[in-house]
């Protein structure tokens, strides 16, 4: 069994942790606000630290969960951050959607203090948490580290794969999120078509549900988008910082993303009408009439 | 067993003939080409006449299955259309993809000749036709019609369902149009920034290919498009004209389709360098430097 | 002084008709919707006819300005038509704003029957109807028709040129259209930008109004577009109308119109919010909150 | 007479400053690139300093004009920077294209210190500047240092207003640079449709140059864009640097910004065809076939 730190305990880094305890490892964590970290304890036992330097300590791993590029900087590399206590040969697996420079520049802090590092973000959302069954996206610059996480993050994976240097788990996840957006607007559309033009929803997708047509979101989410729900799953807020970190990198590589760009512009009318917690699939609602 | 018309053995029609036989019905063909006609009754006997109107006379349903709105009239409405010599009670299904208006127009008169009328284009492309587990959907102004039809269809198809009045088979089918232009062009850019990010494709849809972004053309084109074939699957020109009546419908019904427009112009970018022919999947090659 | 005919006394034919009296000419009109015409002979003078055939009997010249591509076919083909009394040597001016496929079809028709034609769509507006300085794009197979014409035009015209064969005025026309899709999205883009930035549009007009992001439209429209006011201008039902022309026509060409095809599907969320008989402009509108 | 210095001697600050030495004022200039200051110097006489903060020691008014965000915070804010050595009451006038926020950052920085501040940038391009005819849009947080800044402006302005507290300034070059982005794309819609009609683009030009669709792009532009010369004007990389600071200030305000985001992209086909230091207008080149 390792000792591993984990640091952020959200939506996600939360379930993540506490699969780690369930499969028998010694867990430290750290929460920013202090409650999470003490409801977390309460549940899960093991310790909590205030410090993401004093909870990675002694730990083989430590794995981080928190929202964006600055915040990945500074509990990594911040004063207080894990880099500053983590030990030689231990490595660094970062959960979140960051951007992939951000992963780059930490590989290379990593590396300059002999830690392992892996960029690792991952997918199927709070449910896939709850229930243990992520889809890991990873780089490495070293594949050793790799190797070292993979039985860690099988904790809560189902699903784990090593894609190239480090980055490249970023840059896979922004391959995951750019067809989802063109995907969502194809599937809105043709929804709203189905509606106006009086076709049953439901009937519609148990016909074209199987063939070219055919996705994961329109079996999961062609009812509720027809029926206007969205008070679920994988927020606008997030889709939008996720998407501004894929155009982003797309003018570093020289990628055009034109439908990307303008589902992105759309989703600034979702929020505009009050959707910054709605499912991505919202983004129906602005093909209604005013 | 039933008397059966076919009218239009293209790479549809054709196959689709065939499987009329092997159920066992007696079928009539007309082709306007009469060396394609000749072909099929060389490989499966029966008949083939000289006219839409000679190969319906005494069918019990007529199916067709030609190229645009066009054809349709001709074919039914013409002066040596079907419509002037089905006997009374029969059916008349139209397989091609066309416009709702052009199936409503062809109910109306087939209603005032006391004909049936199914509206009824299909998916599953050359290979569906072929292995006769094509889906068909389907509008009717009387489901009597329709449950007449379904017995014969069935010997192509795997689904068949009726989705409204006359039109509705038409409307359903554009659904499923729209769904993939969104899709396709969402897809193509995840592809083409994966590959200028250096990853590798297969190994891309191998972890993310379950998961939200999962889709039927990712699990079926994504190493073709990643590899740049096109030598195959639905072509961009037709794939143009569903389109186009997409667009038309969308304004009769003041339906939005920002990103279908859209891919719809893309669309002729591939026209531009030589993709009459090509998988609708070729939206890819746009995005590569000239 | 010639024999003048003329077909559409609608918002532009009324006073481009008036006009021709004003120039001395001697001027007969139709209007299908005789009370029209009655005003008009009631205001100029002059006769009427119950036909457009009647109308265009002994002209020299007949001019049209109706409504679309059937109207003109209507006025100008049907057993009323125009052509069917129209004298050898005559010569047809269309002004309606209608495809290059009705113009190629209606040079054909009259040069068939020794008559010339010349295509002849105008810009302006009802403004420019009414002060006789409209711009008018004409196309004609034979240069000598558009002489005839030209002197005639001159009564409301302030600008009057032949740019090539039949259909040329109309594709003239339509760069017209497809310029302002574009620009009027641009513009509308950076003024509801501006608001939201809390700018004085008029202030950022006043400096930025001379430079390159200068425009007709800026300059006329920027103050009225920042007060959300519509009720006057180019009817956004109208600019649907010559989108779609323009896009049927890019496709026959192989030209690509992608901004064009999704300012044409934005005018359709203008329409959902009940923008029928706004000015053009008011696609700034679908750019606020909900 | 005022002393002003002067920092970064690039294509547009060299002939800007240049116009401060015509004026009369005493003139001290720092580039980083000390070869251009040499040759500067060698031109317009007067000093050059080895920092930015040598160079503005005594002036009264230190004008910069470098490239990026990043540049400006290294110039003004770095520990050579020339805040570092202004003195109290002096005014800092920035003339770079560049966030609104770094305007705000910098006018915060420079209040502190007892200094003015204003955001200035300029539109006219090298043309403008060499002719000292550029036009200048002010942000800036107190009156009084703008008063003080327009007369040594006008030794190279037009045109020079305040908009706004600090930051205006930025924002309406953004409007600019916004109007300018879907008014190119319709531009060269028109105009690639045009040729595929076979028209001939000054005909066109000169027909509807006047009316609705005019812009100073037609009237500039519209010839060499027909003849795809692109070899001059303001560089397409110079507008991808503008076009990300509208669209991150959009996202800042919850502006939308579709066809300006569609634009930004469709740059990038540009780019990809060699087009870095082409002209704006060469957006025309993606709607050529292959
Ligand atoms: N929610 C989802 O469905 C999915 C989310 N993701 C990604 O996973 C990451 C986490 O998402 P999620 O758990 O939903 O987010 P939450 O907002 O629920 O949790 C974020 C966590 O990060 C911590 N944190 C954020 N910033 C800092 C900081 N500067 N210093 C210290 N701690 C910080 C928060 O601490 P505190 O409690 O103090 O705020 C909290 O523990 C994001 O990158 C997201 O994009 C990926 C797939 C799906
Ligand atoms: N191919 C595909 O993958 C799919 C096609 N479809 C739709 O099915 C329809 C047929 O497609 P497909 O079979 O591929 O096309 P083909 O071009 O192979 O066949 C078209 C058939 O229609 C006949 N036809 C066309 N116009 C006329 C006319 N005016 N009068 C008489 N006969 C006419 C042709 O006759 P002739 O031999 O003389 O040319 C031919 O038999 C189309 O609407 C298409 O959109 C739907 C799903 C998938
Ligand atoms: N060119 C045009 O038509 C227009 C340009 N602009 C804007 O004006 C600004 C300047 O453009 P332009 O003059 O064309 O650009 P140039 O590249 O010709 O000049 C840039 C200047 O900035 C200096 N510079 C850049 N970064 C730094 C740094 N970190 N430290 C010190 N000096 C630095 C350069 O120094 P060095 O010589 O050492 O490289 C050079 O003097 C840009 O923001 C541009 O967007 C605005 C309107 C029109």
């Amino acid at each position: 069994m390792a000792h591993v730190a984990f640091i952020g305990l959200g939506v996600m880094g939360g379930p993540m942790a506490g699969h780690l305890v369930r499969a028998g490892h010694e867990v430290t964590v750290f929460n920013r606000t202090t409650e999470k970290a003490d409801a977390w304890v309460a549940e899960f036992g093991h310790r909590r630290e205030l410090t993401p330097a004093a909870a990675s300590e002694s730990a083989d791993l430590v794995m981080m969960c928190v929202g964006n590029d600055n915040d990945v900087r500074e509990v990594a590399l911040g004063p207080e951050g894990v880099l500053s206590t983590m030990k030689d040969g231990a490595v660094l697996v970062d959960h979140t959607t960051a951007s992939a420079s951000v992963a780059r520049e930490l590989s290379d802090a990593a590396t300059a203090a002999s830690i392992g590092f892996v960029d690792a973000p991952v997918s199927g959302g709070q449910a896939g948490a709850e229930a243990g069954i992520l889809t890991v996206m990873c780089g490495a610059d070293d594949r050793s580290s790799f190797e070292a996480a993979r039985p860690i993050i099988a904790s809560y994976a189902r699903e784990c794969r090593l894609l190239g240097p480090s980055g490249a788990g970023q840059t896979t996840k922004m391959v995951n999120q750019i067809c989802i957006a063109g995907l969502l607007q194809g599937l809105s559309e043709g929804i709203a078509f189905a509606q106006r033009a009086g076709l049953d929803v439901d009937e519609v997708v148990a016909v074209i549900g199987k063939g070219a047509a055919a996705s994961w979101q329109m079996e999961n989410r062609a009812a509720t988008m027809a029926a206007r729900e969205f008070d679920f799953g994988f927020a606008v807020e997030w889709m939008r910082k996720d998407l501004a970190i894929c155009l982003t990198e797309a003018d570093r590589l020289g990628a055009r993303l034109p439908v990307t760009a303008l589902v992105n512009q759309f989703y600034q009318d979702v929020l505009g009408a009050g959707g910054k917690r709605w499912d991505t699939s919202s983004l129906i609602t602005r093909l209604d009439d005013r």
